[in-house]
């Protein structure tokens, strides 16, 4: 199902913002077990998003009640639901036309189907090669401005690695194509700052929150290519995937660990 | 009128990358006395952008062909044409599916009527606060990704300021918003590199081209904002304007000086 604001309809107009200059941002949200997980997280993160970008977003009710007729559609089966958000249509070239109300577009795709060892033994993943643009006003935000992930994530097609690690310029590793990263050095837990570049992922949040409530000390850091490699423990993250253990990084293994093991467990009761 | 993938129409799957992840590139033509100016410049860039981006695009004769029909939709009336290129529609998320054709969408627009003083004494312009994105391998490309040029274009709504210059991270002039720069000193001419920020204009290889030609020595080069301020003379260019002295930028004063003139005139015979 596809509403564009509130109407079903699955095209949009070549005039809209988000198309012309990826002038929005998105979410993508998991429905399970009848409800949309992280909700509230998800919709701050959205309102957070579109201050930081000047997008005048008064409708969050709107799409409050939009999600609500999505769900139903559904009738009670697992999806993703990705919300997106643009400027609106037209303006005069980049200036936007002011007063124009942003696009809500909500559509629902098939929860994807990940093998049972991928959050049990880890997956294997690489080092990508494209780097991430380096902006501090859009870093964070999960924005429509996603060529480097576009880029990075064709870099291979081998089915066996399930994500790539990310750099900066300046090789320090900010996260993966579509999920944060974390790793454990001496029983602590370190995940890079996404203050220049990078998302501030709902689950990154989650995690961090859950660790401090377990009394595992995590610390956002600047964590450079050689630090992360000799990690003794390293996972990913994201809403859809929850938190996967890696357990290859191109030729180097790891095993999944205890603060690993523990925060995924913590994380799955917490679901329940 | 709006052709996509060669049909008249002016909706597009919000399936299409294009909106997704600003997955694609663009060019900005003049159709003007019957002919688009530049038209061999902007099919070398929007191949050279496919390739940088690795879009497999195949349809450059049907692209041509379709130019030809908008062309002849427009009576001989100057106009914009606007053509984007996306990596096409669908994927699993960030990966995209092999053997999709890429989306051509052309459109037309009028050519806006610039007050003729802008060209003659020049125009007032502005420093943005919001700085560049910067990637090696996404500079220079005009691709979609535009939310740093959005959010610049809009720090104002001042009609009387024609143009927003932009620097990069390290207080380096890259360009205006939806122009390139150049500056004049003691003779020479400088340009901003646009080699980790930027776009590489049609019109500023033009401008390049032609100051070789008129032994005016041509620099592109790191320009620190202190050296650009202290210029004797600055333009901008785009597709669009040709080139625009430089009168003021906030409070500082600028003349329209001799090569800025010579350029300009050249420049306007040229397109005769």
């Amino acid at each position: 199902m596809v509403l564009i604001n509130g109407l079903p309809d699955d095209k949009i107009a070549i005039s809209d913002r988000g198309l012309q200059y990826g002038d929005g941002l998105f979410e993508t949200m998991v429905y399970r077990a009848g409800t949309i997980e992280f909700i509230d997280a998800h919709f701050a993160r959205l309102i957070d998003g579109c201050r930081r970008l000047n997008i005048e977003f008064a409708q969050a009710g709107k799409l409050n009640n939009e999600l609500n007729i999505v769900c139903q559609s559904l009738i009670g089966n697992d999806a993703i639901i990705k919300v997106i958000i643009t400027r609106g249509s037209g303006g005069r070239g980049y200036l936007a036309t002011s007063g124009v109300e942003p696009t809500r577009i909500i559509s629902t795709h098939p929860l994807p189907i990940y093998p049972s060892h991928y959050s049990q033994v880890g997956v294997k993943v690489r080092l990508c090669t494209h780097t991430l643009s380096e902006n501090v006003a859009l870093a964070g935000i999960k924005h429509l401005n996603r060529l480097d992930q576009v880029l990075a994530r064709n870099e291979w097609h081998d089915a066996d690695i399930a994500e790539g690690i990310m750099l900066d310029s300046t090789g320090h590793v900010i996260e993966g194509t579509m999920s944060n990263v974390f790793m454990v050095k001496a029983g602590k837990l370190f995940t890079p700052m996404v203050d220049k570049s990078g998302v501030a992922g709902v689950m990154r949040a989650q995690i961090i929150s859950l660790a401090a409530e377990l009394n595992i000390s995590v610390v956002e850091t600047n964590v450079h290519l050689e630090d992360f490699m000799e990690a003794d423990e390293i996972f990913i993250s994201n809403s859809v995937i929850g938190l996967w253990p890696v357990s290859q990084i191109d030729n180097t293994l790891y095993v999944v660990g205890p603060v690993t093991q523990n925060l995924q467990d913590v994380l799955q009761q917490a679901k329940r």
